[in-house]
């Protein structure tokens, strides 16, 4: 994925945690190599975010694409990010879509936690139509209807709101890169738009 | 189902609708001993909506349960009402929320077709666990989040914000009819906050 | 649709059905002309149901297609029929996946009512995806696993089991009718084989 | 959770993985005390199961509970695990319903990656309905129709099965931990029959 799937906060605790419980991570833990211990460790739990515009009949007007700075320059996206330790899948997804869509766009985060999908991102292609050179991480993908304004922030440098049909097109499928496009895909399909 | 299931206007007709190619009801076919025959001979769809607030991050402070005026007296029920002959499941949503809610709710319908879950209502009782004792509907449920002023109309008398713990409890459980309460359940289990 | 929509026998009554209690059609009431009436005044239920072959993990390896003769000629298509009165869901399912398929298919029809989609037929193409000449239709879609023989019968002249991406091939796609062949597509998402 | 949280083994690595593209873990980098640090910093993916046994229309007639030693002693339980590095969730559903339910369970794991619930247990109680003092661990979850003979091996010592009633009745529920009771009422309301 391409988001910046930032490591844990090694001083952050919820409130009422008592560190006395738990093994003190010695300082300077989360080094560089640590990550990519972990990385290789671990699969990661990700939200992923497929934001769209609805009319007052909830039918999709426009689906929500990023363009995001990666690694491998720039490239369509959709909202992407960690979920943390101590965090709820909910409030994880309010974090990710205010970083990418600014604190305007007013989202209307599932009230159910059943995602539309769960997408398998591998560090090996070809497994899922999901691929992270990164990591091996879990998505947790949900459609979010955002009411408000957007404004790219951080990593995501635009966000164009296209038709499902052109969101759909092999032009617009390209520009995705580690199969985002294919859960944009599945995204339009799980709300009966793909034909 | 407590809802007036309202049985087509047989003059009315999609723009568009070529009433050549079809068979012409002739006038007085919806009498109501042919209302009750069609009952009993089709399964008829619905809409079921289960309304709720809910917070920033969409979780559901509040479930909202309707007190109804039915045949058998005054009775606690969700929205709900039969999807017509050319009418989107989504428009049908609208409407009875709005018929049962008023014009000011603001109901944030569902972007995807796919139902939390499909109540299907024999007049036998015993079958599932909801009954109407007029007819086999097949009712789609939805959970509706609601944003705005809502005021009953028509056969709903009251609207009434339970937290999902007083919708669960047992006396208000006992005040639903034809397995509605049931209902509720599983919806506020699709929340993730049965306990 | 292209299946037979074979409308209700008026004589059929569920075991400890006392007809008394409802309004007795009169003899004759289901006259070509009156089959051709309700279908201009009601929406009708239906089963959808997309066969697929999976491995022991549950991954999907192959989709059944159906060849189906229709007023059209020979056509691609998926399991459809539709629901009877006072018949579950569940009993729709099995009884048209032996029509289809034959006696021998072992289906593992699923236990959860939640379907992966709504298909909603409209008599007026373009509304959705899908249409049929015919009637308004409102179809539960399922993806239903299959482990034993499949004999096609009555309509269906033939099964092919296509790899997903033979199914969503466009050579495949075009023998559909009324909007199936998006179905398939949307089933295939559902099951996040679409790339 | 009770189930056995095991790690990862350092020295594992999938086929065709090039460790030369990973930071190496250090000897020793896994012992206990880098396990809490772990758990204490990431959220941990997991995959819940409710074994049920169903009819030939998929209808559910009896679900599965486990009996299981956990640190607390014998508590009711479902069948639960971690999903390792690169491995698929479908295959960790495999892996933890043979070491649960032996292997000649003969389980139809779900064809779709579509969970029925996420359930987010997390160390401090009260935050959802599920709890899990070790760690925060986030399950995708399951409803797992299983066909063969089921024999509990390790930390499961006996799996009963019962009606959803019973699952569902008070006694029973009160023997669950954690909050798995709270799951297996939101996987029988899943299937449309909590009443």
């Amino acid at each position: 994925m391409t988001a910046a799937a930032e490591m844990p906060n090694p001083n952050w605790r919820p409130d009422g945690w008592d560190v006395q419980h738990t093994a003190q991570p010695t300082s300077g833990w989360l080094t560089d190599g640590d990550i990519a211990v972990v990385r290789a460790q671990l699969p990661l739990v990700y939200v992923n975010a497929v934001p769209i515009r609805v009319d007052s009949a909830g039918d999709v007007l426009e689906v929500g694409v990023l363009l995001k700075m990666a690694a491998q320059g720039l490239t369509r996206a959709i909202v992407a990010g960690r979920v943390l330790y101590h965090e709820r899948v909910r409030d994880a997804l309010v974090r990710h879509i205010e970083t990418d869509l600014g604190p305007h766009a007013l989202p209307a985060i599932p009230a159910t936690p059943q995602p539309f999908t769960v997408a398998e991102y591998f560090p090996t292609p070809g497994i899922t139509p999901f691929f992270d050179p990164r990591q091996h991480a879990i998505a947790l993908c949900y459609i979010v209807p955002v009411a408000g304004d957007c404004h790219p922030r951080q990593d995501a440098v635009q966000i164009d709101w296209l038709s499902p049909e052109a969101a759909l097109s092999q032009r617009v499928q390209e520009e995705f890169s580690d199969g985002q496009g294919a859960l944009v895909k599945q995204a339009i399909a799980h709300l009966g738009r793909l034909v």
